[in-house]
């Protein structure tokens, strides 16, 4: 074993980098011009003073930016930046001992205690001219002639003037200087990445005429629909050639009939793979156009890209080294024993040729992008190697850092975590399950307060394909609706899968089931989206506040507040200025009336005046009382919820 | 920026191991026989069966020792060794995807369901195959049998039955298995380290006769006592030369009278340094002497050692280059503006001949292991620097892996840990100055319940040489006792500076001040260890307790008890094995009686019948209830404590 001599002069020991994940091993994540707050255990033996810098600089730029880090307690130091474009952006943190600073703080106690100071003072000077040689021009002969009048009649003056602490400043002996042991990486994405509102649709049931297999172009005019309500998104469920062996009928039935579409996810057919797209739907001019023309009203279309085959994919005949063969000659088909889904044949990850199949994969990746797509939604992320995940998407956001992956993967935490620190830009979460105040204080502390949240940026769902919650499928238009507000203000990114949401089309296929009835996963759905009873005013009216509201704009200073009844839960976010704070209260019962007492901690102005707040949901204004707790009342027949903006003076509990 | 294509085979991750410092960067510490429980969180994608198991070796091992590891929950998994003999030991952590327990777990379900399984029988008879590829002789022979039979007619009896279980179990296919990123080490100190009893004393005041200066010969005679208290170890104070430059008066005066004896921290004279021994304390050969009839008497001798010269050591002559030099040609002396120490020169560790420094010192703790010591008490180790103690010690316990370094620093929590990260084996406190019982349950928390708890080992002194607190000093024999039972029992280490302590010495030089009246740092002092109201009674019964009982020879099971009065503290340990546990209740007040309900948890029994406990302090016995609450009454003037050994039945709160 070695024990190395490590040079005693570099004194300073960094440590407990906060935020690291895993020992530098992960990215964490932010959008252009957000703040990263870097804290930092620094010290030296002894007790001589530090400083302490902290060290950033964007993918492409060779030199660092360098911001001082200043003192906490307990030898803890903080300092923050903000970074650039999208793309990587670095950061670590350098400290040394201070020898000048050090000098001139044990100056002051020997003046203060009367002593002669004539050595010290040449000692500084010392220091001073020590500087000088590390100057230049201005500063270096300043230095100079601040060395010459320390050792003389006004020395102790000099010594302590706060222009030459400045000087001395800018020229630090940073030769022991220690770095820590690590430069950390930030993956900056487009501010995207970190607010967006999700509308999920079925192409194929976007025909205005009844019976009629819809397309791109029904699509097209369905947009000034969903940018109306006020989304961001609009994720199209797979739009590739669907199987023909052992396609599943409506309901899930193993048998189909002639004319059934199939599942969008049994992908591939005669017409081609996972990059073609399905004849019934258009063409990919036609999709192009779809994905230029959303974009012309604000939209981002999102593609489905789930790596698995149909039994008719290319890829089956091309390439049967990329799947598992059984004894018998066939090919291993997907399982969940003893669930056989017969429709769709997976990829042998573990095949000896799994390179050649992870450059195929990709290549879907810059096919889709290279047709102007910009957001994937993946399917099942959690199936495939953690390994390949971090690749490609380390190689399609090395060329395009403007590319977003949501991760669709609902299964065990730590998957879901490790999914998100080896790329995925955005997750889904278990939020459709959490439906009490307690479980959502829970879950959301964990994804905003601990360290989750430097690298898993939850997309909250209250309803999608595949899930249909009891909450929902019992509760009637309150419940659809205040899982609604729920989920677009407890989180920054939110998504629902429509029309089915908004027109609150709950029938399930069997009660304790999640899943619709004539689910669009097997057959083409018609929507009359003018029926009554639509939440599209609802929605159209809480985008509307969140595209207002910076402070509904991310997660990371959401702060739950103190009710007296657990059905109403309470939460407070604040923009990153401090500016713009808004007060979510929302009826957890979807049945009952529900009132109480909601604690809203503002800062105490003299006399405590009243103070009036607007519901930004209702435009109803209220006198709420400084520093104290206010009543309210919600009745699930009017609305889930307040959505109160306050004004400036609301006290975070703490900083970021 | 690369993107590595790791193999997708190699499909386990695993990460944020238990324990693990600082990324891998420092040892965890244990003694021979201690266990080590690791968990570690191991996952792939999917859904297939893992096994993880731990991997162990001693330093000096080339092989692993693999212990399976068991799941938890959430991927979680747990397993553990033991360490073997002083010195280093490894561990890490090693996992694959066990494809035929997957396969096995499929086959059940398919089974259960009815399905024809011909195929499956297929697949598993071709991994059983490729394990007698894997296997030797009678597993080979027996695993290919198997293979056999499980695609004839008892196949699925065969395919479930627990020996071929249990042979594929030993055979795994591990080529592509994934190892942890880190090798972790355990030091191994011997026993001492975890559990001893320190006794300080000043040499030279060690005489039997008023006003004689003390030798090592009345340190020799002085043996019995100190061992038959039943401490084991005996820390002398500095035994070097003395210096005579500014050589420090009584009761830290700034002149001396010819004939004081100096602080022995004021290290060298013409004498000699840090090698040599003060003449009027004896030989260098009887100082060895001395060595071994207290080894033989079961107490080793610790050495202080204080890295700093008075200004008549031999280095200053020798070695000018290792210190620093004023302006004016003077050395410069240490202090703590406005504060100034002549008689003391620190090493200047930032000097450019450092090396030869680092190499002269690691041969001052050489000389004295030859010697036969193998203790050391360092003296302020928070003034050099981190990179000298973290080489040295390493050094020195390469070859001596039982040598034990205590750092004597009483500074910020971040140096104080530090410290013990790079190498000391036991640590000072701040044990002194917690007094309440929010304060002690808040500390012996941090040390025994957080991550410091697998690097630094508490060492607990109620009073040292310079610490006398005003507890002590206005308490009375009560507050002496009452520390001294706190540090006895809530830590397995401990130490008293005697006969101080054990004779309630306790007069301050000034009230508000933590030093001595006449404090033997500057001047002789003689004791007579007879003189009535010595705590030397109390101090014998309870290091006969403590060795009696293994629970409390470590601190790692501390556990605080409820009680409903804050002035009663109450905690209970238990031995590794769970058959030891004392619960001890000290009344904190050292003035009034004290008397209050303690909650000790114990099993549950039929019918809750009493259960009779025994005070090992007072011998008296007493009837407790069963899982609920018991009274106890404390008169300061009777007993600080109850020690009380209850039958093995307490409930852990939670395992280790």
């Amino acid at each position: 074993m070695e024990h190395p001599m490590r040079d005693a002069r570099r004194r300073v020991v960094i440590e407990h980098i906060d935020p690291e994940i895993d020992a530098g091993r992960f990215p964490i994540k932010r959008v252009p011009g957000e703040r990263v707050v870097v804290e930092v255990d620094a010290f030296a033996e002894g007790h001589d003073e530090l400083t302490c810098v902290l060290l950033h600089r964007g993918g492409q730029e060779s030199d660092w930016h360098e911001v001082p880090m200043r003192p906490l307690v307990n030898d803890r130091w903080r300092g923050e930046f903000r970074v650039g474009a999208p793309g990587r952006h670095l950061y670590t943190v350098e400290a040394w001992v201070d020898h000048f600073h050090t000098w001139v703080r044990d100056l002051v106690r020997r003046l203060e205690a009367g002593q002669d100071v004539s050595v010290d003072l040449q000692i500084g000077a010392e220091l001073v001219m020590a500087a000088a040689g590390r100057a230049r021009a201005e500063d270096a002969a300043e230095l100079r002639d601040a060395a010459t009048a320390m050792t003389g009649r006004a020395g102790e003056r000099m010594a302590m003037s706060p222009r030459l602490g400045e000087l001395m400043g800018r020229h630090p002996d940073r030769c022991h200087a220690t770095r820590y042991a690590r430069e950390l990486e930030v993956t900056v994405d487009r501010e995207r990445a970190r607010f967006s509102a999700w509308y999920e649709l079925f192409p194929r049931s976007a025909s205005p005429a009844k019976g009629r297999h819809g397309t791109f172009k029904d699509v097209e005019a369905r947009l000034p629909y969903v940018a109306g309500m006020g989304f961001d998104v609009l994720y199209l469920t797979p739009i590739h050639p669907i199987g023909r062996t052992f396609r599943k009928g409506p309901n899930n039935a193993v048998q189909c009939e002639p004319g059934d579409p199939g599942s969008p996810w049994a992908i591939g057919g005669p017409e081609g793979g996972h990059k073609s797209v399905n004849p019934e739907l258009g063409t990919l001019d036609q999709f192009r156009q779809l994905v230029r023309a959303a974009r012309r009203q604000g939209l981002d279309v999102a593609m489905d890209i789930a790596f698995q085959a149909s039994p008719d994919h290319p890829y089956v005949r091309e390439h049967p080294e990329w799947f598992r063969h059984r004894p018998d000659g066939t090919i291993q088909y997907a399982e969940n024993p003893p669930k056989k889904y017969q429709d769709i044949y997976p990829f042998d990850f573990e095949c000896d040729d799994w390179q050649s199949l992870w450059r195929e994969l990709h290549s879907v990746f810059e096919f889709w992008i290279d047709q102007g797509v910009r957001i994937f939604r993946v399917d099942n992320p959690h199936t495939k190697p953690f390994a390949f995940w971090e690749w490609v998407i380390g190689e399609v956001r090395e060329r395009h850092p403007d590319v977003i992956f949501l991760s669709e993967a609902f299964t065990r935490p730590r998957v879901m975590e490790r999914l998100a620190k080896v790329g995925f830009d955005q997750s889904y979460t278990y939020f459709a399950w959490r439906n009490e105040a307690s479980e959502l204080r829970e879950y959301l502390t964990e994804l905003t307060r601990t360290q989750v949240r430097e690298y898993l940026r939850p997309n909250f769902w209250p309803n999608t394909q595949d899930i249909l919650t009891e909450t929902l499928q019992t509760g009637g238009p309150p419940a659809s609706a205040l899982r609604f507000v729920l989920a677009s203000t407890l989180a920054a990114s939110y998504g629902i899968f429509g029309p089915t949401f908004e027109l609150v089309e709950v029938t399930p296929l069997r009660a304790g089931r999640e899943e619709y009835l004539d689910s669009e996963k097997y057959q083409v759905r018609h929507w009359d989206l003018d029926r009554p009873g639509s939440l599209r005013p609802l929605i159209t009216k809480v985008n509307r506040i969140r595209r207002e509201h910076p402070a509904l704009q991310q997660d990371r200073t959401l702060r739950f507040l103190r009710t007296d009844n657990e059905r109403l839960l309470a939460y407070a976010k604040t923009s990153d200025d401090g500016a713009d704070v808004v007060v979510v209260i929302v009826n957890l019962d979807a049945r009952w009336k529900q009132s109480g007492w909601v604690e809203v901690p503002v800062r105490a102005r003299a006399g405590n005046p009243p103070y009036q707040v607007e519901d930004l949901l209702s435009g109803q204004r209220f006198m709420w009382r400084t520093d104290t707790w206010n009543f309210v009342e919600l009745d699930p027949e009017i609305a889930p919820a307040h959505i109160v903006r306050v004004p400036r003076a609301l006290v975070p509990e703490e900083s970021p």
